[in-house]
């Protein structure tokens, strides 16, 4: 072991060496390395971390006179010395791990302080008050990250004194004011570690990289890891940098800049700096800052070199850089370089624009850009710089901003859009008998519900805002009024909901409207030249068919029949058809249903003429389509009290119990999917016709029509089998009448574990699989989705139980899983099956990744959510 | 392939040879070569019937030849020629597949008549109208089965002829009366075929030899054999048999017996015969067969013959074997042997009986019961002689009889059984509210729910009978009443339930008391002795312990904690748990459970002194244990339209709110198990501190208490972290507390699919598994049990879509691959991971071989199926 390199000057790095050097170290080696001025400072490596946990928190052996040979390079090259009482070397230790990692020890300035020191520094900087600040600073951090004593007690303690002094802001102590904080600051330490600050530099320095290397193992590391997949033997790496001060007079300052402008993404310097000044003064806000092209009036050499400084690190790194900076006596330091973040639409013009300027390839470009932050770019959005009266905040259950009259019901919202007024729908939750309402509305909130609740799945499937378990709402319905703490709010009173944020606004609100610019076409072109997974849509209308061609799908991957049944001139036949009492009644009322059916599909088919269309067989239980059982049972109470009508009373009565008996524990588990086309294989054999009927006509017209018939909630072969024989037979029944041959497939969606683990077997009888990943989820999990989202869910990523919410990204351990062995098994016994994924997770960036890797042929999603696809599925190929 | 022997005559072949010669020639052959005498007849093989199937529905080649050339040893052997009109060779034409298959052809007698050799026949039989009788019957049958012409057709012919003739019964009719339908279904068949009858022996052979393989792929065969996986390759085999005749004169007869008393066991001859008669006058009931031990009188060389040829042939085979013989002019023929049925009383004799005359090994005996079949043994059930009224048919949920006054609810129950008055329970469903009437109950109905509803769990774990989902019963609480069709049960009306048949019987009925025989005490210990899995109970009281301990557990693998909160002291603190709006007011309502919860866990650690005891922590919902939401609504209502009192209304209108956000859409998916240890940490913690002050007395006391903490639902290692940490350091506070040190274990349930599949980080931190089959059953299905079985899943099973109910019979493919998954990947991180299953497969023989073959430790189920799984587990050893 002796004999190991653990320590590394700047000069002696580079940026590939992340791993060794951890992500900071690396840039500030890679710096100097190409000829920039860094302060002077050194690493400790990852590995010196690691062998210091193999050795039981000892440093391993050499690491420490390695560490001492390089300060003797700091001290010569800044020819300042440590602990020297009159041009003292101060130095800033920070942990820097490969990958960034809130909850470890962050960073210890002026290190090198003790009482002799400090007068150096204030003789350096001309400023008492200012050295002793940074004493009592360096002290408060020092206890607080490296000895464990809270933050809190650092605070009680100034506070006492500046009530003493009748201060209110710290600025306002002066340089005896802070000495005696120092003593007491020091006592402190005393009193809590049983010994006195350490006024040897170098102990001092040691006793901060152990503390680095230490934070690596506290407990918040090792859940953040566990959670994230980090490694826990990454290990983290310790910079230690010769401090340098942007306020030892005019000649000097400090700033901070973006190589381009992060929030439009124009090619011009973007950031700001103050003369005679160190950080924290920025961060005080005491003076105000000035745009960073100022500095070519104040100190034009120094502007010069800061801009080809810029141009030489996006250049080197191929990207926007984010710097800071200090001039210390006229010499422009470099004190860190790094990604710069940028806005959706900056993203979008920078990646397209360095492809123009030959910096980088269509890859990188299109790696450059944050799948998700496309959505913001398809949606209305609330003015930046309004300000809000925000009442409270829900789940941003679907992106975009509205505002409108508040109303309670569906109906009544209906009727208000047709007068051409503009609501907001609220609900405790919503219902497929919403439907019509939120249709109708500008935005939806409800009070109770997930981000995968039903309307937060209607509204982001048509593009509509949604707050969605906003729990802070008290909603009475009676009397059409939503209590948040005591502010009341009434029906017709204007609110505004913004989807993106889960914020509930009071009032109207500017909105800017979205545009679609030529660089976000452009860099989807490349994206779809690049994927290799198909995109298409989940649509079930003619006009979210047309919306989803506009962004680019190529197919629908879940056309759901369900809503279908929902329309008001439907509902009534439908629940005839529930509460048929024999088979032939039953018949009676899918004869009428038929036509209806057919018109749908053979809208939604013609509109996708030419694609592909994946049209699913009813799958919800049917109680979902009758009244409501309270209200029922309300209406019925009502009436046996006040003796009303009595046909009325028996006819409720007897509805009621119908409901009953259709109602279900668990509906999610119950008599649905397929199930239904088992028991009533009626209601499957119309849905068949009707497919095939339209599709008949329009081939007939000369459209290419390409149905994929979808049996819902397949757990075993004999299931798929006996509905399969009949929709064959229907098909043949109707190429027999129509005189049309047609194309079509059969297949089944693959949403309980059963069906994943017995996909060998039923690939055999089906043309293609389309995992339904929202029901995979609840059942891997055991999670009702609506529950959990309301109940637990948000605790679990609190407590960091989960890293994420399992519905919005795809659980790769548990659910993906299932999903790979669901793969490998079918396309063993059906190499031709094509396989698709339908689930809310085929338009997640991670998620579609994982279909990429994993094979599918396609994900389908959202027609909101196709652009964000068509760019993941690009960056999953590149990646992969 | 020319060459292969395709054709066996009886002295060629063995019982070994099952698979080539299906079991009923196997063992027709096996009788031949022990010297039995046999009627001479060949096998046509198995491998006959593939080659057929490989070769298009041909014959392979030489196969023809063989059954011809066998044929003329069979004409040797008979002294008869095949379509001789003189003396006529008759044959029967079996199926006989290894696999005995209902749905495949059974059986064409008399094949080689015709218009000619009918005469011989009546020559021979000296009885024309018998003759002619066998020649109509051929024409049926072979128009039926062989020809494909439906049997009501034949039906309709002769039934015409009886009315034109004015007769009621069939041997009405005179031989030339027989003639002349005859003559009719020899029209008939040339109508429907096309074709005349075929008076050729040969062609009628060789026809019902392709109609025997061509029924081994009919659809039903082809359902039958997916459902109960057996290979489509085994193909049946065809038996054809010589014709002998036991109603050629009084030295001639026909019968059946058993070689010891089927329904007791006792070694005696058992069964009946009639002398000059055939086996379909048996079955036609005209004449009343004799005992078979009057067969002695009659004619006693052939009886003296027949008692030697039956302990021949149980000692050949060492097993009860059930006799089919002929007696043709005093010579006894054997048409068939094979195992025979018997009563589970008698199958315990005869089992123990054979084990002592040295006939068979302990191992063969153990496998000669049917480990179902103890069932009956342990319980109560209504004497087989006495006649029932039976008024409806339920799902027989748990086994056993009862007999008491219609109650309708729980309260009820309780008091009208402390006034020592008998009631069955009659409920649409129970809850967990409904256990003290349970309790008070001799019984329990409920017109919904399935086999592993609330009602069905909770009576089988009390030993109790349980007629569940009668869903005939439309029951009206109001009135008191419950409407059968248009039958009325009252309040107070006597009724019997038969919770092994499913039968609801008006009236009290006579019960057989359960006895355990010697022998019942015999087999087990031998099963004891023989087993390698552990068996432990269900049991959630001392007194369930104690009836666990006495039926063999060795140890409780499911104490639910739940039902300790139903008890009437408990519930109110419980909801004011629930309630509380604070932490602070639940831990006071906890602290109130607190000594209770002890007192439970010192009850049953106490009674199972010794053995483990596995402690669930909380796992239903909160919901179930506040009052019905329906019943509030109601409650509201009428104060609400009656103007009462507004204190009153408030006070239900907040429990309302509060009972809904409690709610949940699919509760078995929601907020339970461990999540809500996770949200409710002070719940886990309080039943963690009850249970180890419990074992910390007792330990004290002296007694050997070995409590395993289990923490339900873990679906993620980090849920087993968070809530085994606040385990692990109350146990040490106890510790400390008490000064007495004690062993515990802390795991967890295995029961949703993703727990399944991260089962080697989770043994990481887990002692020991428990698979939760029930729950994992219904998310791997994605099926909720009660409303599976309520609404689809008999369809399933009726139209062969399941073979089995997976609640009860643990799916293999399905739910067992997971289980193989855990057991594997747990395993391999923890080796000494004690695993075991405490769903009610625990206690299913099918499912305890599986849980054998898997590795786990040990199975658990309700104490009164402890003795099926004590001999299930023997014979998975056995047979594995």
């Amino acid at each position: 072991m002796e004999g190991n390199k653990y320590v590394y000057l700047f000069e002696e790095g580079s940026a590939d060496l992340k791993n060794l050097l951890g992500g900071k170290g690396a840039n500030l080696a890679e710096m100097t390395n190409i000829g920039l001025t860094v302060p002077p400072g050194m690493i400790i490596t990852t590995e010196a971390c690691n062998a210091f946990y193999e050795k039981n928190l000892q440093f391993p052996p050499g690491m420490e006179e390695q560490v001492q040979d390089k300060l003797k390079v700091l001290e010569n090259e800044t020819g300042k010395k440590f602990g020297d009482p009159k041009a003292p070397l101060l130095v800033s230790v920070r942990s820097g791990a490969p990958i960034s990692m809130p909850g470890m020890m962050d960073t210890v300035l002026n290190l090198g302080l003790n009482d002799e020191t400090v007068q150096g520094l204030a003789a350096q900087s001309n400023d008492e008050r200012f050295a002793m600040d940074c004493y009592r600073r360096f002290l408060n951090m020092f206890g607080d990250v490296v000895l464990g004593i809270e933050h809190q007690k650092f605070e009680d303690y100034l506070q006492r004194k500046k009530n003493q002094k009748n201060y209110q802001f710290d600025y306002e102590l002066s340089a005896s004011d802070w000495k005696e904080v120092i003593e007491n600051y020091k006592q402190l330490i005393e009193k809590e570690t049983g010994k006195p600050f350490p006024q040897d530099p170098e102990e001092q320095l040691f006793k901060a990289i152990y503390a680095v290397f230490n934070s690596w193992n506290i407990d918040r590391a090792i859940v953040y890891r566990r959670v994230n997949k980090i490694p826990d033997d990454l290990g983290t790496a310790v910079n230690i940098v010769a401090m340098v001060y942007g306020n030892l007079g005019d000649d000097c300052g400090t700033g901070v800049a973006f190589t381009r402008d992060p929030s439009t993404g124009e090619k011009n310097l973007y950031g700001e700096y103050l003369t005679n000044a160190q950080g924290e003064d920025v961060v005080a806000g005491i003076r105000t800052p000035r745009h960073i092209s100022s500095l070519k009036d104040e100190m034009p050499d120094v502007y010069e070199q800061f801009v080809n400084t810029c141009h030489l690190l996006e250049e080197h790194y191929r990207d926007v850089q984010d710097i800071e900076f200090t001039i210390e006596r006229g010499k422009l330091y470099l004190l860190q370089t790094r990604k710069g973040k940028r806005t959706a639409q900056a993203a979008l013009k920078i990646a397209v624009d360095m492809v123009k300027e030959g910096l980088i390839s269509k890859e990188k470009a299109l790696n450059m850009v944050e799948p998700s932050h496309l959505d913001n770019l398809l949606h209305r959005r609330i003015d930046p710089n309004a300000e809000l009266d925000i009442a409270a905040k829900g789940l941003p259950a679907s992106p975009g901003a509205a505002s409108g009259q508040i109303i309670f019901n569906a109906d009544e919202a209906e009727k208000k859009a047709q007068e051409g007024q503009k609501v907001i729908l609220v609900r405790t939750e919503t219902t497929p008998d919403d439907i019509h309402g939120i249709v109708a509305s500008q935005g939806v909130l409800t009070s109770r519900g997930g981000m995968t609740s039903h309307a937060a799945v209607v509204a982001r499937g048509m593009g509509k805002p949604c707050v969605c378990g906003c729990e802070a709402l008290q909603i009475n319905y009676e009397k059409e009024t939503f209590l948040v703490e005591d502010r009341q709010f009434n029906k017709g009173d204007i609110l505004s909901v913004d989807g993106g944020t889960g914020h509930v606004i009071v009032g109207e609100v500017p909105m800017l409207e979205p545009e679609l610019s030529d660089e976000f076409q452009q860099l989807l072109e490349w994206a779809d030249a690049t994927r290799k997974l198909g995109i298409r849509a989940n649509a079930d209308t003619p006009q979210d068919a047309a919306k989803s061609r506009e962004l680019g799908a190529e197919g629908i991957g879940l056309c759901r029949t369900e809503h279908m049944f929902m329309g008001n001139d439907r509902l009534p036949i439908v629940q005839e058809m529930i509460l048929a009492r024999s088979e032939e009644k039953r018949k009676e009322a899918l004869d009428k249903l038929l036509p209806m059916q057919e018109e749908d599909f053979y809208g939604i088919l013609k509109a996708m003429s030419g694609f592909p269309v994946t049209i699913r067989f009813l799958d919800p239980p049917l109680h979902e389509f009758l009244p409501d059982k309270e209200e029922l049972l309300v209406e019925i109470t009502e009436l046996r009290i006040t003796n009303g009508d009595k046909d009325k009373l028996a006819e409720k009565e007897d509805l009621l119990k119908q409901v009953r008996q259709l109602t279900e524990f668990n509906p999610m588990l119950g008599h649905r999917g397929c199930r239904l086309g088992i028991t009533y294989p009626e209601i499957c054999n119309m849905q068949a016709r009707a497919i095939f009927q339209a599709t008949a006509r329009l081939v007939k017209e000369g459209y290419d029509v390409l149905p994929e018939v979808e049996i819902p909630l397949i757990g075993d072969i004999n299931e798929l089998s006996f509905v399969r024989k009949d929709v064959i037979e229907i098909a043949d029944k109707v190429i027999e009448e129509s005189g049309v041959k047609f194309n079509y497939m059969i297949g089944t969606m693959i949403e309980v574990p059963r069906a994943t683990l017995l996909s060998g077997e039923i690939a055999k009888e089906a043309e293609f699989f389309s995992f339904g990943t929202n029901d995979l989820t609840q059942t891997t999990f055991g999670f009702s989705r609506d529950d959990a989202e309301a109940k637990f869910l948000h605790e679990y990523i609190d407590k960091k139980i989960l890293a994420e919410n399992p519905f919005i990204v795809l659980d790769r351990d548990g659910v993906g899983r299932l999903m790979e062995v669901s793969v490998q098994e079918s396309r063993k016994t059906n190499p031709d099956l094509l396989i698709g994924i339908c689930g809310e997770h085929g338009g997640e960036p991670n998620s579609i990744e994982f279909c990429h890797l994993v094979g599918l042929n396609y994900v389908s999603c959202s027609p909101f959510r196709v652009p964000i696809a068509r760019l993941s599925a690009a960056q999953a190929k590149i990646n992969n």
